[in-house]
C-alpha cells in the first residue's frame, strides 16, 4: 500500500470535516464513491477511513456506511470550578426528604419513565433470562435449601476467572454474591468502619453511598471528581493528611454521575495514598465492563497490599431486576459472609446458576459486544442533541464508557426547578443536589443514556431543552 | 342419634386403643365393619370416630380408613428443667466459630443433606416456579428499571388481604418487601435498637436472631421458652422489671426449635407488658400458616398499641430460594424502607409478580391443603419413630405445626459430639448449643419433619438413633 495515497485521502477528509464540509451525523461518500471519485484502491480508501475512525473523527454503522463524529467540548480537566469544593472537611450526611423521594421512585436512568415497560427484550437478555427461568424449572427439591451464603461455587469460579484475566489476584473463596452492588458498598463499609469514622467520596459522587454513610453514622469527606479523570488526588491527600480517613469509596472507570475513568497514573498514587495514610480503599466497579474504547483492569489488580475490596454488579450490564452484585476481598472475607448469613441468609441459588450459566456459555460476552456499540451512538446522540440543537448549548462530560453524563448549566439555574418542570410533562432527569452531601451541584444534572432514543425520548429530551432555556432567560 | 350408642362406641374403642388392642399406625376397622359387628347405623359409627379423631386418638387418611394416632408422651408444660435460666441477665452475644460454620454449612432441615436434589417438586412448587419463570420471559424492558424499594404494589396488596383476613390491622402502605424473613428481622432490630441495647429472645430460640443481636452489637437476655407455650412470661416480667429492655424477639406460632404455640391468653399478657415496659416485639411469622389443628391469628392482630413489627416470609411454606419475605409496622415504614434501599436498593420485581400471582390464583392456599397434612403425617412418623422405634426412647416436643421438634436427651450426651457422630455418616441434626448464646441444651437436638421420610431418610433416623444409644451406654 502507497502510504502517501492514503494519509492523503485522510488528511483531505480530516480538513473537510474541520471546515464544515459535512456535519457532525452526516453520512461520508460511499467507499465505492471514494474509489471512484479519488481514482484509489478500496484497500487505501478503507484504511484511510479506519485512521480517521481510530482518530474519534468518524464512526461506522454497520451496513450504512461511516458518519462524522460530533467533535464535543469536553470539560476541562482540573479547571476551578464553583462547584468544587478545594478544602473539604468531614461532614454527617444527612439526606434529605426531597432527595429521598428522588432516589426511591425516579432517580432512574429513562428520562421517559417506564418508556422499557413497552420496549423488546434485546436479545442477550431474552437469553439470559430463558437460562434463568430454566434453571428455576429445573430446581425439584433444592426449593427446601437455603444456599449457602457466600453464593453459587459456580458463579464465584466463574466471576473470579474474569477478574484473573483483568490480571486481578481474586481468589472464588474471597467473593461473596450480594443482592446488588448496593449491599456490596454495604457488606464494605460495614468491615471498614464504625459510627462517626471518616469515608472520603467523590464530588459528585453516587447517591447510594452517601445514603449508606447515612445509614451507617459515617461521616462523609467530599473529594472534588473532575468530569475526565475522576477523583482530585491532591484534594484527597491534603484531606487524609488533615483527617482520619478510613476509607475511600471510589469508582475509577466511569463513576456516576459524570462518567470520569480515572487514568493509571492516579489509580497507582490513590493506592500509595492509602498505604501512606493507613486507609481502605471500596472500589465501585459496577461501570467498568461497560468501556468504549480503552478498557481498564479493576483499581484493585494493582493493589499489593489488599487495601481494596471490589465490589461489582449484573445489574448495570445485564439486569437490574436480577440482583445479582458481588463483592471480594480476602481479608474481610469471613466478615463479609458473616454480615451476609445474618442480614439476609442466602442468595437465590437458580439465579446465580442462571448467570453462571449464561456467562460461562458466551452469552455475557456476546452481549456486550452488541449492547457497548448501541449505548456508545446513544452517547453520541445524546451529546449532539445537547450541543447542537438545544436552544441554549451546554457543555457536558464526554464519558468515554458507562450510561451517564453531567451538564453544568449556567450557575443561576436550580436543577430542582428543572427537575420539577421536567417532571409535570413526564421528563425525568436526575438534579445535581443528589450527588452530594453539601450544598454543591445545583446548576447541574445527570443524564443517561443507557436507553435507545426512540420517537418518545427524543421528544423529551427536546422538551428538556426548551424547559431549559425558558428557565436560563427567566 | 342416640347419645348413648355413639358414647358408648366412642368409650369402647379408646379403652381398647389404651389397652394396646390396636398399636400406633394400626388401622380400625373399617366403618362398614364396624356397622355390621356393632349393630348401628353409619351415622353414628362415623359420629363416635369423628370425636375419637378431635380428641387425637385417631386420625382418618384419604381413602385408606381410621389410624390410630401414636400417643406421645409431650414434654410437660413449666416443668423445671436444668436447662433453663431462671433469672436471666443480659449478656453479649458471641456466636462461636463452630456454631457459625454449623449455620452456614449444615443447619438445615434435611437429615440426609441434599437428599432434596432427586426429589421431584411437589405440583404447587412446579406451579409456582412456572408462574415466576413466565413473569421473568414477559419482562421487556423491565429488567433496566429497580423495582421501589417498598417491593411489588400487587404483592403488598394481596400479603395486607391475607393478613387482614387474620384479623390484623395491616395496610399496605406498611409492608416492605424484604429478602426473607432474616432480613425483615435484621431491619425490625435496626429499627428499634441502638448498639447495645438489650433484647429478650426465647430460649432455645432461632440461632439467626443471636447471630443478627452479635451483628448488630446487642444484648441477648434469654427467658425460658418451653415446648408447649412458648415464652415463660413470668421470666419476661422479671427480666423487664430488672433491665430496660428495648425489644422482644418471639415466635408465637411454632417457634423453631421446639413448635411451641403460645396460647392466646400468653399472648394478651405479651402485650400488656410491652406496654407496661416500654418495649417493642419483633413478630416472627414464618411459621404461623403451617398450623395442623388450631390456626391462630398473628400476635400483631391483638396490638392496639403498634408495638409489634411482623416479619414473615414464604422461605417455610414455599420456596428457601426465591427469598421473598416482608416485613410491617406503621410507626417504622419509612425507617424500614430506607434501610431497604441503602442496604439492599430492591427486590426482583419479576419474583415478586409471580409469588404474587400464584396466591392470587389460588396456589398457595391448594399447595398448603396438601402440604400441611403431609407435615403431619411426617411429624407423626418422626415421634413415632423416635418414642417407639428408637432403642433408647427419648422425649420429644409434640408441635402443632411447623417444621421441627426439640429431643432433651438425658444430661450425659453431649449434642455436639452426637452432631459429629452422624455427620460421619452424612445424617445431620442440629444441636441444641446453637439454640442460646449461653452455655444451655447441651443435652439438646433439633430435628426437622420438613421432608418426606423416604428409605434413605428413614435409615438415617434410625442410624441416628443407634448412635444416641450407643453415646448414652458410653
Amino acid at each position: 500500500m502507497n502510504n502517501f495515497l492514503y494519509r492523503s485521502l485522510e488528511q483531505q477528509l480530516s480538513e473537510e470535516i474541520e471546515q464544515g464540509r459535512w456535519q457532525p451525523g452526516d453520512r461520508l461518500p460511499s467507499i465505492r464513491t471514494l474509489v471512484q471519485e479519488q481514482g484509489l484502491s478500496k484497500t487505501t480508501v478503507m484504511h484511510a477511513l479506519n485512521r480517521l475512525e481510530a482518530r474519534g473523527l468518524i464512526e461506522s454503522r454497520p451496513k450504512a456506511g461511516f458518519f462524522v463524529r460530533p467533535q464535543y467540548k469536553p470539560m476541562p480537566v482540573n479547571a476551578p470550578s464553583s462547584n468544587i469544593v478545594s478544602s473539604p472537611a468531614p461532614v454527617p450526611v444527612s439526606v434529605n426528604a426531597v432527595t429521598q423521594e428522588l432516589m426511591c421512585r425516579s432517580a432512574a436512568f429513562d428520562i421517559s419513565p417506564d418508556a422499557g415497560t413497552r420496549e423488546a427484550l434485546p436479545p442477550g437478555l431474552l437469553q439470559l433470562n430463558r437460562t434463568v427461568a430454566r434453571e428455576l424449572r429445573r430446581q425439584k427439591g433444592l426449593h427446601q435449601y437455603y444456599d449457602e451464603p457466600a453464593g453459587s461455587q459456580q458463579l464465584r469460579d466463574i466471576l473470579a476467572r474474569r477478574y484473573k484475566r483483568q490480571g486481578c489476584q481474586v481468589d472464588a473463596c474471597d467473593l461473596t454474591v450480594t443482592t446488588g452492588c448496593q449491599q456490596a458498598l454495604f457488606f464494605a463499609l460495614m468491615c471498614l468502619c464504625q459510627r462517626g469514622d471518616l469515608v472520603a467520596v467523590e464530588s459528585p459522587g453516587f447517591y447510594g453511598v452517601l445514603q449508606l454513610l447515612e445509614g451507617l453514622g459515617l461521616k462523609a469527606i467530599e473529594i472534588p471528581s473532575d468530569p475526565v479523570q475522576g477523583m482530585d488526588l491532591d484534594v484527597l491527600a491534603q484531606a487524609a493528611e488533615k483527617w482520619p480517613i478510613k476509607a475511600c469509596v471510589v469508582t475509577p472507570s466511569f463513576a456516576t454521575p459524570t462518567g470520569a475513568l480515572m487514568p493509571l497514573e492516579n489509580r497507582k498514587q490513590l493506592l500509595v495514598l492509602a498505604e501512606q495514610y493507613d486507609f481502605h480503599i471500596v472500589e465501585d466497579d459496577i461501570y467498568r465492563e461497560l468501556a468504549f474504547d480503552h478498557p481498564m483492569p479493576p483499581l484493585q489488580a494493582l493493589d499489593r497490599q489488599g487495601r481494596v475490596i471490589l465490589c461489582g454488579s449484573i445489574s448495570k450490564t445485564l439486569s437490574r431486576d436480577l440482583r445479582v452484585g458481588w463483592v471480594i476481598s480476602e481479608r474481610w472475607r469471613e466478615e463479609i459472609q458473616r454480615l451476609k448469613l445474618v442480614t439476609s441468609l442466602a442468595t437465590s441459588r437458580y439465579v446465580q446458576q442462571g448467570v453462571a450459566s449464561f456467562i460461562e456459555d458466551g452469552g455475557y460476552d456476546r452481549h456486550l459486544r452488541r449492547y457497548i456499540p448501541n449505548l456508545q451512538a446513544q452517547r453520541d446522540e445524546l451529546i449532539t442533541t445537547i450541543q447542537y440543537e438545544w436552544p441554549m448549548p451546554c457543555a457536558s462530560s464526554v464519558p468515554q464508557g458507562g450510561l451517564t453524563l453531567w451538564l453544568e448549566l449556567p450557575q443561576h439555574i436550580d436543577s430542582m426547578q428543572v427537575y420539577a418542570r421536567a417532571r409535570e410533562q413526564d421528563i425525568l432527569i436526575t438534579p445535581g443536589a443528589l450527588f452530594t452531601a453539601a450544598d454543591h451541584f445545583r446548576n447541574c444534572i445527570r443524564i443517561s443514556y443507557t436507553h435507545p432514543w426512540n420517537t418518545d425520548r427524543k421528544a423529551a429530551l427536546n422538551v428538556l431543552g426548551g424547559i431549559l432555556a425558558e428557565i436560563n432567560e427567566l
